[in-house]
């Protein structure tokens, strides 16, 4: 199974000046190909900080993505924190340079935006049909923007890379139940589904419905099965709808 | 400088059907009252990922608040791990039993709903005026619930055990500049006014602002000194507001 692990750099979530928006997309997104995000971790912008939580991350997931960080200011010090994770220099990208130059139409290009030019040495520019800026890639870790916009469109040009052949499937069954007067149901049922992953949660004061039920497998017929158990076994005024 | 961590079990968030929503007003919550958050997990509903999760961030802060898996269902693993790390047997506690039986004014009670009382041994039920359940405490842990308006409100009750006497404040500046343009005066800025964090964020496609730059520190006079250092130095055209 490909796991991968989410590293989000960034002082503003810590300190509460932003709702942290990336994780979101990247879940869904790993879940519809197959990839299974075992761990996010949120930390502040502190090289040696990001240094070992990305090594840790790295040595134990097929796939890590580093989100923030990237931006020309004196806060930005993810590049420099990665190449420092995989003991490489920061260097110049010729490449960049000349696309940023571009950019700028022969205008003067300041060393504040060449410092977007700066790659951690070795790493890869994967370019892709979405973006016309390509994505700093080394070895397994994806280095993403944290802005929401850029981030998502980033994720999408690496939709083809990521891909397994057995993509995560989920079905939802939405009740009126009280979650404690179905928990010994559900505890049946994810013993009679262990393909399935259940599970439970309540929402307040929603006039709809009381406890979501989940479904999660690989298995479209499997996951399918454990929500038509959960249907049937239900008191008929308790079932809202399914999705 | 008091430290703190936030533990987030939740299956839900790392398969992207949840948008996370307990972090952002923790982080408020203690920046405003100068804990500073310094690293946020996103783990499994899996009780060892999540013990050795929880014994990595007790040591290592003065406070961490667990969110979710508090409920009644097989997928509600937070007590028993969190008694795990502790080393701590799970007990049902008699003051949870009698305020469960009394909710239910004598009605049969299940087993289900007596799992609720259950907590590490040894753990502190701490009661406060906002919320009629206690929140379980161990040490420096604070088990709160996933459900983001239960959260909250047990977070307000949390609030005088874990006020400082330096608070954090901070101050913003909207800008039309382009982050680059304003990178070398933010790194003049950063070195000559050292006890203030300064953090610089793009907006893409507002039609308000550009850039965002924001400044915090222990020390209201000092912030707001490094705020008007920078409107002082942008160009007047540049300057939308500041907050």
């Amino acid at each position: 199974m490909r796991t991968a692990a989410a590293l989000i750099i960034g002082n503003e979530v810590l300190t509460g000046k932003v709702q942290e928006e990336n994780v979101a997309p990247l879940a869904r997104e790993l879940f519809s190909l197959g990839v299974s995000l075992r761990r996010v971790v949120v930390c502040p912008d502190e090289i040696d900080v990001i240094v070992s939580d990305l090594n840790a991350l790295r040595s134990g997931h097929d796939h890590v993505f580093t989100s923030g960080g990237v931006g020309p200011t004196h806060d930005d010090v993810t590049i420099p924190a990665v190449a420092a994770a995989f003991g490489r220099a920061v260097v110049r990208s010729a490449e960049l340079e000349a696309q940023i130059r571009g950019y700028f139409h022969g205008r003067p290009v300041g060393e504040e935006h060449l410092r977007m030019a700066e790659i951690p040495e070795g790493a890869e520019l994967l370019r892709t049909a979405e973006v016309p800026w390509p994505t700093v890639v080394i070895d397994n870790v994806y280095v993403l923007p944290g802005v929401p916009q850029a981030f998502r469109m980033k994720l999408v040009g690496l939709r083809e890379r990521l891909r397994t052949d057995s993509p995560f499937v989920s079905e939802a069954v939405y009740t009126l139940s009280d979650e404690a007067g179905i928990a010994a149901l559900l505890t049946r049922l994810a013993a009679e589904h262990p393909s399935v992953l259940i599970g439970s949660y309540v929402k307040w004061r929603d006039p709809e419905y009381k406890t979501k039920v989940t479904f999660d497998g690989r298995d479209p017929d499997a996951v399918k099965r454990a929500a038509d158990a959960l249907v049937a076994a239900l008191p008929p005024a308790e079932l809202v709808r399914r999705s």
